[in-house]
């Protein structure tokens, strides 16, 4: 095991220089409410039998056995899986039945700890818990204020702030906008910096380069120190197959950076079912398993024990215009039999998120995350990445959306709670005090709970009609405006031992002038 | 039992007077798709153990004893009910522990058939079936063109016409709004007739006032003949509990007319949790199994076997402000919990829709709808009122929400369907086709399946962002109000047997000579 599920010391402790700071540095904490990584107390929804299962799975190492996959630009993975006992012909590689699955459940980790800089923040990943992350990949925001337009290093800053002053969310997450005005071979030096400058939650690394992926585990190193790194997820890392069947040199090159550095990856076929998978629910799985089975057994053959994740990002194409659509009820069945399929092989699963086709934070987009987010939930996912701010298919980063989908990230934290089956959640005796044909407004049990008995909205409007109408007949997303602003305008940074910080300057500002900016 | 799930005659076939009328009747009914009553193939979501229920039932039971229920103006109640072996003193009834639930296990049927006029409309309520029926109550309309006003019997019209325009809509409702142009005393008259002239799904009764149901009754012999009407439930009706724990006498004359007339009602606590009902989810849950076991066992004393639903409404207030909120996660706990609780009981379930408090059919609305509109369909709901059109907490009925609605509706259709394991569904051979590196547009097995391999939103967008600015950047509701329009322009009545029609014009026309308006 990579790691334990407890007992990490707090890693910034270490490179604490002394009281006077850790005092200095409280008091310009703000008093941020968080919630800890969620632990489900609801059973799980699954849409596959065990027959259902063990099909999908035979016919993956078929797939796996016949067709096998293209490990391309990569000679240390064929040779790693020549070793094994694959049968490699050209960047072909097929596998006898059950050997990948055997070498993942030899050495990947159940569930691990991914350690924050601020320990209470440190998040499980795995088992019954689920991790909320924000939007990852899209070049563009959106805002009622701006529209549409090319997302900044500063839009950049924001979603991590945003992250950071939201409670239901656990995690600063990776590319939460592409920072398009920096060049496309530097601008990794910045965003991780940003995360661990503008928050304490645990944050992802660059996989767009080999290079990047090794400086985003150098600027780890400086954080918590390299004897902790190596023993501990200090970054999780998203690594897209490129489906189908293809693993490329880029992504097998970062992968084999974090598994070696044991720090953990989502291996994630990405799939538009009817363009990079078949039509077919049962299909797609079936290539997604043998997808993510290669990829998280490389992971292990690099460095048996680090810790790896059973991603899959599954949606569906329009069969009119080819463009892809979101909280539609096929990717839905995906999601919940691969979840099925992950707690099998016994890793755990990302998938899910806030979805959505629409250009704009309107009720297309709210039914479409809605549909995703909470089948996500139900499903028993362990890492949720798109958790919040996710617009137009991923293409853009919407302030609206990051708060409203936030807001139902607080409810499915509400929601795997489960029932209170306590004698206070009971409540007999509220009956019994208020009995027929009265009300429960005023009563013992109602005063003593009112505060915490009801998720309470940030986003909704539940006044009278003539109230909301006198207040503007705001829709959700004027109100959501208001939202994020003041969340912007009252965030604090977390404080950050001024070593650690200035070490992490020197490093990017060395790091950029070693070579000229590109934009390849 | 009540009836059969399968095997009834065709009712209206019995009042058919010949083969041309009949075959002109055909010629003008449009070709419309329509789906039948859902069967599901997916497991149940549930949030409760075994433990967890029986403790609900302790305590649902200790209510009934210590506390029991209030039954107002009903003398034939109080006198059914003394006879049953419940202690009664003045009003209040309490129960011998068990003997509630007895009463129900020991006549009501676990499933019935609603007929329809046509007899391909038939829904099956109860097992792993779920019917969606509209939106029930509002007093007004909303639309893009018209904002907020009063309904009319026009309006009423539309939404039943709506209703049968759509696929995934597998019943007419009843009140889909309240047409307040109407007098009070008269209105049910029209909205019946409403229900059977330009629809030919099921349909539901009044409950206004005893006599109001007895028309409903008398409108349906008319229809189905009084012999077909007395062993097949042709009306279902929404019998509401005045919670905390009190029948008044409006509802349980409604209760007894439609019991004695051998037709379903759907029993039913309205709860706001914190007004009507403890704070805490399960002291909701055992006042909801308290009011449900008495108003079903009732309906059962009445005639043994009369068809009787487990019913909840329930939703919570804001604490702030004592507005309803809708789409937050205790009323899904309660939701999920109700369902589990009456399949123990062993009669069909109703709950859920598509509700939301949002004015507008804006991004709250559709966040709250899909939060509660899944976990219904999830929770293996059988009877699902404000499938479609319900906004502002109840009191509004959306054009442009209803085929929004609509449109999510035919994805729960889907999603319950579950996964296609079939060779087709499984897909290997597609994938040996395309292999590593291709794709799937073009291939075989995606050219056979691909007009049904994915559902088709009628209301979403997913062009690209340029295609949607240049088609004038439109929003869901926007999108929603064309399709709308559209139905209605396409709206053709279903046949209807002339003489049939003759009857109950005449019928109404009568009711309405005897007596004067009024509005209360």
């Amino acid at each position: 095991m990579a790691s334990a599920e407890a007992g990490n010391p707090p890693p910034t402790a270490r490179r604490t220089r002394g009281g006077a700071d850790v005092r200095r540095a409280a008091r310009g904490h703000p008093k941020l409410q968080q919630l800890p990584t969620i632990t489900r107390r609801i059973p799980l929804t699954e849409v596959l039998d065990e027959e259902g299962l063990a099909l999908i799975e035979r016919n993956a190492d078929t797939i796996l056995e016949e067709i096998g996959i293209e490990f391309r630009d990569d000679e240390e993975c064929l040779a790693l899986w020549r070793a094994a006992g694959a049968d490699i012909r050209g960047t072909r590689v097929r596998f006898p039945r059950g050997l990948p699955r055997s070498i993942v459940q030899r050495s990947a980790p159940r569930l691990f700890t991914q350690a924050a800089r601020n320990p209470e923040r440190s998040v499980v990943i795995g088992g019954n818990h689920t991790v909320f992350a924000p939007v990852y990949g899209p070049p563009f925001i959106r805002s009622l204020d701006e529209g549409r337009r090319y997302a900044t290093i500063e839009d950049f800053r924001n979603f991590v702030k945003l992250a950071y002053m939201t409670p239901a969310i656990h995690h600063s997450g990776g590319t939460v906008c592409e920072p398009v005005d920096l060049p496309v071979n530097k601008r990794h030096l910045d965003m991780v910096y940003s995360h661990i400058r503008y928050s304490d939650k645990p944050f992802m690394g660059s996989v767009t380069h080999p290079l990047r992926a090794a400086d985003s585990v150098e600027m780890a190193r400086i954080v918590f120190g390299a004897e902790f790194v190596e023993s501990n997820a200090v970054l999780i890392n998203l690594i897209n197959a490129n489906s189908p069947m293809v693993w490329d040199g880029t992504m097998l090159g970062a992968l084999k950076v974090y598994a070696r550095a044991n720090q953990a990856t989502i291996v994630t076929p990405f799939i538009l079912a009817g363009a990079m998978s078949p039509v077919t629910v049962a299909g797609t799985l079936a290539q997604v398993l043998a997808e993510v089975l290669t990829g998280t057994a490389t992971a292990q053959l690099v460095r048996p024990g680090a810790p790896v994740v059973f991603g899959v990002f599954a949606s569906s194409i329009s069969m009119q215009s080819g463009a892809p659509t979101f909280g539609t009820p096929e990717p839905t069945l995906v999601l919940f039999a691969a979840a099925q399929l992950a707690r099998r092989l016994g890793i755990p699963f990302r998938t899910g998120g806030s979805l959505c086709a629409s250009k704009i934070p309107d009720a297309q987009a709210a039914y479409e995350s809605a549909q995703t987010l909470l089948p996500t939930l139900l499903a028993g996912t362990n890492f949720v990445l798109h958790g919040a701010g996710w617009l137009e298919g991923g293409l853009a980063s919407g302030y609206e959306k990051f708060v409203m989908d936030a807001d139902q990230l607080g409810m499915m934290q509400v929601l795997a709670g489960g029932v209170d089956l306590s004698e206070n959640g009971q409540a007999l005796d509220a009956i019994r005090e208020v009995g027929p044909g009265s009300h429960f407004l005023g009563c013992a049990h109602t005063q003593a709970n009112f505060e915490t008995a009801f998720y309470r909205s940030s986003i909704a409007d539940n006044n009278s009609f003539e109230q909301w109408e006198a207040e503007g007949g705001l829709d959700a997303a004027q109100r959501a405006n208001k939202v994020w602003k003041r969340l912007l305008a009252d965030y604090e940074a977390p404080p950050i031992d001024p070593g650690v910080d200035e070490a992490l300057v020197e490093f990017i500002a060395k790091k950029k002038a070693a070579f000229p900016d590109s934009n390849v």
